[in-house]
């Protein structure tokens, strides 16, 4: 689909006396993370309750060379990658966010989106506090500062934090001589908990443990207060809500085909939601091919089910960077066009069925039907694998207003006209809840229904 | 297959009155071309004989901005993105080159390799000349000039100039109010004519043909020049050998698989190599899988073949980045790792078989089989869609010794069992030869067969 | 002398209808401030009361540039040039500071040191506060947020936060429509007021004035707050010491020698001091000269005292950068040599008398001589332009500890031993008390006589 | 006076076994000849025929650090400093130029400008040959390799070399196994020789020799070609003209005071000019003052001469850097103004004799005497240390064409009008003639009288 603006990527390791390269492995898990965030990257490191850390805009692979690395040293590590939410592209709002408080120093890397913040930071204001940038993490910190001066107990000081935060949230905090883990009560951003030979690692996607050779150990559970440290793996479970709400758009579009969320495979949900969907809406055609990379799957699933042979039709140039050149009017739709190829050859003269994971604006979705058409295609079917995206979120997806959705203002036919398919079918809510992620349930699917789990 | 090191890419365009943005149109076209080389890139365009140009080391998206697109202004335009094969890494070897000559200014971009480029250099050196870098580029550029001073017309002066050349090149020149494409007599490196409105382009690869909206209208060929300038396009045709010697490891590996080279489509020809293959090496499996991206056509045609089911096994990470950090010892395996993650719900239980376009080394494809297997595969059937390369490349592919070369040491057996896969089946040559691009014929297979096409 | 670690200069302005180009007059009036700081700069602008800031590690020549500066707009600007006197070399720690607080934003620029640093971080910490930087700008700046939300009236905020303060500070705040400027109630740094048309400027010298063409209004006194607004300048003075303690430093080393500080010329300041020193310690030599460019005009009074002609000895290079590179060990006192070179010239065979405003440490002063004597220099007479420095200083000048100061471990013939003089004269405190600015009083000299005007 | 474009600073050094830093020396030579250009800067050396070298835009402090410094090992090494006088500003053009030649490597530093370049390049193109840069040096390189193709011998290839050239050149060369330095027949640009140790030295200007610690041994003689190989130093004179032709700007404006040139020191030179003005000149004044840094020597002698009182009245700042921002129309005189201040305590009410070595165009001057004024100097009477620049320089001063002169179009009183002073006097050429460096002879004063020594 259209690129959203996707997340925050959060990792932590404590070395529990496996003599491991700290940072060097918070480094390359968040290549692995690096899909959930490619604005700023940073790590922190804690050496005898002094923490050092690096942190620039830019790609993971951009922001480290080994010299940075090198002078990374401790025994507990966290790193973040992100992508802004809330606060404006710059430095200052760059994690992990280092602080120092009364018990020492204290890191802190952030996932999610409190919808409580305004009110937060009106409150802290009118006693005098002041805010360096305008992003959650800064307000986060100070109330675990507050909390932790006054309660010797971090798990204790933590719980009350989490009482004042309305939102998502998955975070890690390094505080001295311990790695904590924290995932919101309704579990809306995911968090997990790996195992390298002794030593426990949290990522907020399981793809990073495979990276750095580490096992799956389980989910933090939401509401829980994940601690670490030279005892080992501690948990405290905090009170939530009857019914978690993870945010179904994880398996939709932003997590890794190759991570497991909460149990399920992203990969599985997204053949699953094609295999449904070629019930829902199958069509007669030569070809199913999928926008890439998060459509694969849907796609695979779908020419499972429908019998219509799988194909290549759409190459993805793996060069664009992040800096992009505007063209000129003349040169409009080029940003599409680069970013994109057809395979003329597998798709001419072809009835096409095209998936995707969703339609936001639909502009980039008319350029590729009209990219296939160009190239021969005699029919182009739209097929979207997951139910019309009415409603703006409010956890942490840049789907800032529902003015900007198209199908909210459109019906499908009209948005079949205006992306130029010859039909569109997109994936039912209830064809959703009939895949084995929709039966688990415990999903926030508030972009689709409007229902949102927290309210300020 | 493991990274080999790609070759240069080159464009140019002349406006013939269609009021284009020359530099940006190239820009565009590097972008499409990036795969080919991305060590470093550059851009020459001329006004009034009067040549500008920009060139550095990294990316398009890293070396052009906003800023020096708008002062690259002119009619004509080339472009170069670089892999050296020749020459060191550095700045200096940057392309294209643009000098002066009695004539005026003129500039060039180049793809290939000279085998004779030694003896040039040795005599040119013994009359005076001196060398600043060390790519063949300059020596052709010197070549090239001393030609144009000598003869008033300047396809007498290339003609004369490809006496000289022994070896592969493709290169498009700026010369004073023309733009000129010339092709070995072998033909050995691809170069073909697009068309946008009325105006001509010449490129690489057809694949930035679509980018930039042109149409494709033929390759240049063996041997040919063809001369653009305002009264069109001009073919002067050189003497050739009876048998043209295009590089088959284009269609194996370089090219995108959206490009059509001498008039067969790259998917097509991979496509067609898996579906052989299938009939060749034929396995019972549960699942047919590719490397990603270069091996998904062969795959796709080897699951058709043999009735297996497609489908994704590996997912390739988008966010490499060019410097890449190297691991510790301890992690050794990582480069891998990070490049490639498994889809362990695919995956496991399964008996795969896992389609690569060749073996180099050896040493990628043993970790691959190795993280499928730890993500549970039951078994992996490697399949190679290209005969055993056992002889280093003098023509432009980063082959370097017969002694690096895997299959020039073992045989497929001992190389089976140094992969750890559970078997191991490489297309035959005359497999190769039975696929559409085979019989087409007119190839170089130097590296399968040690027939060199070219000798200093 | 040896270079000491600068202190800030801070610089506001308050467009008063005058349509000025504010960031560029701050920017101009940083390149007149340069030298009380190299490490960073910075410059904020507020429009509407959003502040829009720029701050970087650099020269105030490498941290701006013209698509920086306009991008900031605004009527009312304040800039800041800094060496660490507190806190680290690093980005956090670059001023001016821009916050959110509940009125607003605010930013301010800080020049000086608390000496009750520590004990108000740790009554902060007690009640949660955290802390980015380890600079005592954000803890002045929390300070002023707490009495701003509790005060209506600014400068009733700012006076308590001021009761709260010990050491030297003089600062500039960018209120919500109004620029403030404090100076410490010691008057231990340097503040003073300026006039463009009919607009304010507040500067930390006045030297900034002349570069932008405002006028010498006054200094702001010891303890003032001055409000500068759409109303024009407003006074509010606090309670202070029945005697100001301006540091005398500035006049010795600091200052630039074109600005004036309370009333007196540091250009003046120098020559007397060395027309004095002439009278303490005269000598018979053929010429005098100064170490540049700090003690010129101590020479020209010593000389136009003495009677020996005054000439150039010294020149100092004007290329030296910030990142000097370490020489290797045999190649030892090049920092020196690279910063100064002799006119050999005009030295030999003479008896020189040789001016410098202090010593520190002597390793300079050492080289120093010795360089002359190699040009042939008969004589090196030494003449000190100030008393020993014994004593460190704990509201500014990084003179860091009494150890590291030659003076208070060696007698002056010791001294002069050390650094190979044929002798050595400093001036008495007494006669530095003789001097018009000695006489005019009010100064802080505890780094000659260990009495500390503020302590914690 | 005004900025002129500078020319460029060479430097070269023979290791004789002493175990020498070769890059490190070279590196800190490179500073103290860096205000003969701030360009570019590079650095070249040479191991076992092998040369490495290091060069890029910006200066000294900029180009360099430790890890590259490190990275260029050698016995031999040749460095330059660069301001563009034929040539435009890119990296291109950036020294020392390292090409591979029948011989194997060779690297090449000069500073000079030819008269007949375009002369050689046009018949050096009538043969094919190309030019990648503008600059004279790459000329110069070709036909040095065309004679050391032919002639065993070096110096004789040299000689020859020389006898195509026609300008001025001071140049060092990196051959293999040998470091040669080389004059012009007239001698136009300085080149002297030093000695560090056993080990030999070449330099621009004899500064360069004091901060390394080196003896200034002699100057290269006109016409000389010196070799340094490990039998030591070697002397071959080819043939000059009756009369050398040292440029007079070097003793006027270009050269470090502490510099030693063809004898003459030039501090001396300039002490001396102003004494000789002050005869030509008298004036009755309050002080004398110099416009720093260049015409600071004069103003002693002025002062010297006449008995009034020298003293300082403007003040340069340390740190403007490269990249000046152009202020806006309505803050026009910024550039001076930020450049220069003024010491109005010293100046004010005072009738002022001002120093300037030269004036070129008139605008800085102009501004700098209203500034004085400004600061309430009662008179100012300006006196020049030279005779009026009317004639352009070709041999490598940028002094493009009269008609930027304000000498060659107006009279003396009209400039003494148009800079707003109540005199003006300019050293006579006479006078500069009863100079010892004028009695001593040998000088090209051609920007004065028009009499060219060199002609094309």
């Amino acid at each position: 689909m259209e690129e959203l603006k996707e997340e925050c990527g959060v990792f932590g390791i404590y070395d529990q006396n496996d003599n491991l390269d700290v940072s060097r492995l918070v480094f390359f898990a968040l290549y692995a993370l690096q899909h959930r965030g490619q604005e700023s990257c940073g790590i922190a490191v804690s050496t005898n309750n002094e923490i050092t850390s690096h942190k620039d805009m830019g790609l993971v692979s951009e922001v480290f060379n080994n010299q940075i690395l090198g002078s990374l040293k401790g025994r507990i590590g966290i790193g973040h990658v992100r992508y802004s939410t809330a606060g404006a592209s710059n430095c200052l709002n760059a994690q992990p966010i280092v602080v120092n408080y009364k018990g020492g120093m204290m890191a802190i890397a952030h996932n999610g989106n409190l919808v409580n913040a305004e009110a937060l930071r009106r409150d802290m204001s009118d006693t005098g506090s002041i805010f360096v940038a305008d992003a959650d993490t800064e307000l986060v910190i100070k109330i675990v500062s507050k909390h932790l001066v006054a309660n010797q107990n971090h798990e204790i000081a933590l719980e009350k934090t989490m009482q004042e935060l309305s939102g998502s949230y998955a975070m890690v905090l390094l505080l001295p001589g311990k790695l904590v883990g924290v995932r919101d009560p309704n579990g809306i951003r995911p968090l997990c908990i790996g195992k390298l030979k002794k030593s426990y690692v949290l990522s907020s996607e399981s793809c990073a443990f495979s990276t750095i050779g580490a096992e799956f150990v389980r989910d933090v559970l939401p509401g829980e207060i994940i601690t670490i440290d030279e005892d080992g793996l501690h948990s405290y479970q905090t009170k939530t809500p009857d019914r978690s709400a993870m945010c179904i758009f994880e398996y939709v579009y932003f997590a890794r085909p190759d991570s497991y969320i909460d149990g399920a495979s992203v990969h599985q949900a997204r053949f699953e939601a094609g295999k449904r969907l070629a019930i829902e809406h199958p069509v007669e055609a030569d070809l199913v091919i999928g926008v890439p990379d998060s459509a694969l799957s849907a796609a695979l699933g779908y020419s499972q089910q429908s019998g219509i042979p799988y194909g290549h039709g759409l190459i993805r140039n793996r060069y664009i960077g992040r800096t992009f050149i505007q063209p000129t009017q003349s040169l409009r739709d080029m940003s599409v066009r680069i970013k994109f190829s057809v395979l003329q050859n597998a798709i001419e003269g072809k009835r096409i069925v095209l998936l995707d994971d969703s339609i936001v604006r639909g502009t980039t979705t008319r350029i590729i039907v009209q990219m296939l058409k160009d190239a021969g295609a005699k029919e182009v079917h739209m097929r979207i694998s997951s139910a019309p995206v009415k409603f703006p979120c409010y956890y942490g997806i840049d789907i800032a207003s529902a003015s900007q959705l198209i199908a909210s203002k459109l019906s499908v036919e009209q948005i079949c006209q205006m992306i130029g398919a010859d039909s569109l079918g997109y994936l039912s809510l209830l064809g959703m809840l009939q895949t084995p992620v929709g039966i688990k349930g415990g999903l926030c699917d508030a972009c689709f229904t409007g229902k949102y789990c927290v309210q300020e």
